[in-house]
């Protein structure tokens, strides 16, 4: 998928009013369903899930704030970002001063709407501009949310791409917010793409479509006996604004994920931080008794711009070039996963004679020769079965491709011997 | 005890002549003994301590020379510093040649009067300003040093304050410098202050005061069996100049007290240095039979002053202001030290629901609520048995108070449990 | 030997025309016997040395080009670097147009004449400076190369230095080049030094004379089973151009031997490069089945200077005071070599009384008194069994001969006892 593919389809997604249950999360997952093929989950409220329990369903038909005149002066059906996530119905007659309690505004940024939600709590409320709230009169004002909480299901699906090895490499994005661009229809476009480009990889990858914390916890529930499998993983969110490309650490700070990321991102701009218990869905991954290999790859990073969690997150704060380059990003760290590994050298002592098995000739005519010796005796004098190909890179400097290519030549060449899988 | 009373036990202690045994010792100890409870030891001469031997008791009535007008130029009533310590007694006649070699003096500091020691050597002398000396006749002059070296015993004394375990944090100072103020009456008054703050501790804290050198070789010489319940432990000494606070190591390098200490010192200026065996009496217990968790805190370190060992380190030099600083630092670690423990996370599979549990609203009205949820969240992250909440305030950046508050917090909520003492 | 008389000694090398086997190689060995009492071995071609084999025995009696004339515009007689190295014969009668493909020059420094070789590859050409060829006619020319290819020997030498343990050290020379005095005659001249210097050491030193690669293979497959007595070792190389030195360091990275040269050059103007796998034989000596404790000292690293493998690396290019320089360097390293070892403080429970065992007084007298002291007392300090004196100082910032004193001084005086050799 280009960029502005991605971008396409990010632009029909967002229109939709997800939460972390109801019909706009199946609708979502239907999209994607489009490109992928998706297993989809119902997961019926009241199920026990680790510490927490599947909440009701919550979609919502309808909902405003309309005048005198009949004019919907707030109008969940011109953004979604209206309504607070979780609202109660309501039906009623009231005044300003009695409408304002439930009035959520954003002093600092008059002309956005901010997103709100109220899981758990029993109330209901609405989002608009400060602008539009300091132009409404006294009222009285018909107050209308016409949702409904009621025992249903909480919905997600997973994308498996099936490899030569149960290992498994997991990619999760979040699915729980509404007319919200970056955060997260981004990374649900930028995973789409990159499971569509796999192709009988080596790993076997998890892609998991799921509402944010309760989505996590019930797929962790749900999968307590095969997380073991993950041998790496990621959460992708705002995979789209204009910042440059930021990885957190996995909780264990030097898992292979961690190294792989830090090879991956090397060339383009790039932030590396360390982990902490807050942001995405790495927090459940990574809470102690998992504590899988699990980072998180954004752009600019959780609640790190000022659009974070308000209407300015639409369709023009994500570009197709950076979720292309997220993408590209994502990709060489796919190269890296696939292609590395531990080799043994055949022939250890000293080094052997690359010339009589026509090696040096391998390469002979182009212009990377030199590199591709030097990949060659790199690979050769490290692998003794405790460094692999990624080390091997590292330590030498050398691209991984060239790493990978010289491997692969002097195994063909039957002075190189794989270890594992 | 204020900064003020702690200068006003310095004033006390000040006029005293101390040295490594002598009566000079015993009235320092009783002064002390005003303010704690004290356990007085004494230790015949003769006694074999590890590789040394208790040597015998000097005290010292008078001493002077005195010109043939009967003006004492030189007097130990005005100043203990003006006899060399340990010499032996001398009542004789003679010229300011015959006298000159036993003279000492600082010719680079003409005002004041160096402190001298002559420990074993069976000698005797007198210190003096470079100015009283260039002012001296050619005598004759009356030599008088009234002194005893007899059998007698090695004084030194412990206060212990007992907490809820016999893990013991070890504080010790030298007791055997006369009247110099920072070296060391600033570090009784300060441990003094410190041990009168304690109230029922969970460590038990031992305090020694004790002579340099030949004074901690024979605590460890009487304790080698007990020493083993040292977990932490500081020699404290020059407590109470205007310079930043000084850290140096154990010989470990990285012993507890070493991160409590680094971090206890983190908000105020200060210094922190590897260990090295030269100082004060962290050479003896960081010797390599023992190698025992003590480092060593001062402010202006050992022998880094221009009036260190000179009359120049007298009351004005010590400030309250200082003595203070240092008391709140050392009380700074103690509350870590206090603090500290691991725990685990009795809920580890993903985060538990901390809203049902009230723990948000625990801290709700709070203006740090934020700080607080982080902590919540980074102690259930980390209480994997592996970390203590020292561990936790490193990563996280927060504060030990909060993150010791959450821990509270979060025990009593029934989702973790303190691992051993 | 001074530096004079090792440039003496590379100038009467410099003539001789070396290459992996032949005459120039036995004459540089009797040469280099006039100083050192050597071991010549010679290994029969054909034979299987690891994955090579020892190739055929080249020798060249007379090499020329010779225009219409009979003037030898190009003439080994002049330079044994005009001849590639294991050309096979040829006498024929050509055009420039016919010989230019065998003719090798450096465009871009016009005055130089490369060095070049052709191992194994059964062809033949010359090399010559870029104004030499631009200065030539069409011919036709007189082309000689008098040289034989036969069955023979390789030829390499050792030289051992026994001393009281059989734990070696190796030294490594390449001999196969040509007239080239940094690369490596100044390196043979180096060695046979510090071989001559060497009396009676603790550490046995093996000095190994041999072609570069194929040598160094020969040496270790006939040396398979000894090479475990190597515990420290380098390659030598480029011991005389007047850049700083250069140690590279072995592929373990931490060998006893990194942390003796990162010692023994930290007072000289120095570079320390990690290992690769590329260079001189430090590539078999660790390989990974070997992987011995091998660096390899430099001044200019190898390829590193524009005169490297050309004519400008001539007598001129190599001086006697950067040759001993180098044999300093290496001295220094040996010191630390011999001197080395762990030690163990028989009175670990505080410091000893030094005072009375006279180990103040028998530094009394000296103006480096209180290094002295405080050589000891780090070393008493740190000898645990697990400290080696290099430890203590690098620890301490004492230099080690201070420290080896100290050591020396302490068991004299029973408190110190060496572990194992």
């Amino acid at each position: 998928m280009t960029g502005e593919e991605m971008h396409a389809l990010v632009a029909r997604l967002y229109p939709l009013c997800r939460s972390i249950t109801g019909d706009g999360v199946r609708a979502t997952l239907d999209i994607l369903g489009e490109h992928l093929d998706l297993d989809v989950h119902e997961v019926p409220t009241g199920t026990q899930v680790l510490d927490w329990t599947v909440p009701k369903e919550w979609n919502v038909r309808d909902a405003y704030v309309m005048d005198a005149d009949g004019t919907r002066v707030v109008d969940f059906r011109r953004s979604n970002l209206h309504v607070v996530g979780y609202s109660v119905p309501v039906s009623a007659t009231m005044t300003l001063a009695e409408l304002r309690p439930h009035l959520h505004t954003l002093p600092d940024q008059p002309d956005l709407v901010p997103y709100r939600t109220a899981y758990y709590a029993g109330t209901w409320g609405f989002c608009l501009s400060r602008r539009t709230l300091d132009g409404l009169g006294e009222g009285p004002y018909t107050v209308v949310i016409d949702s409904t909480l009621a025992d249903g299901h909480l919905t997600y699906a997973e994308h498996v791409v099936r490899g030569r090895t149960t290992d498994e490499v997991l990619i999760s994005c979040h699915t729980c917010h509404p007319s919200l661009a970056n955060d997260n229809l981004a990374a649900l476009a930028v995973a789409t793409a990159l499971a569509s480009r796999l192709e009988r990889p080596r790993l076997t990858y998890r892609f998991v479509f799921a509402p944010g914390t309760i989505g996590a916890i019930t797929w962790l529930a749900r999968n307590r006996e095969r997380v073991s499998r993950i041998r790496h993983g990621l959460t992708l969110a705002c995979a789209g604004d204009r910042g440059p490309l930021t990885y957190k650490r996995s909780r264990r700070g030097d898992a292979g994920i961690d190294r792989v990321m830090a090879y991956a991102l090397r060339d383009r701009p790039h932030t590396i931080t360390d982990f902490s218990p807050y942001g995405y869905d790495e927090r459940q991954y990574c809470s102690p008794g998992f504590d899988l290999p699990v980072g998180s790859l954004t752009r600019t990073p959780y609640a790190g711009y000022p659009e974070y969690h308000t209407s300015g997150d639409d369709l023009d704060f994500v570009s197709p070039e950076s979720m292309s380059d997220t993408l590209e990003a994502l990709w060489s760290a796919v190269e890296v996963l696939e292609g590395d590994g531990r080799y043994l050298n055949l022939s250890p002592y000293g080094e052997p004679q690359l010339g009589r098995r026509g090696l040096y000739g391998s390469v002979g005519g182009r212009s990377d020769t030199k590199q591709a010796q030097m990949a060659m005796l790199w690979v050769l004098n490290l692998s003794d079965g405790a460094h692999s190909l990624l080390d091997v890179a590292d330590r030498s400097g050398l691209p991984f491709r060239a790493v990978a290519e010289a491997a692969q030549a002097l195994e063909t060449a039957g002075l190189l011997k794989r270890e594992g899988a």
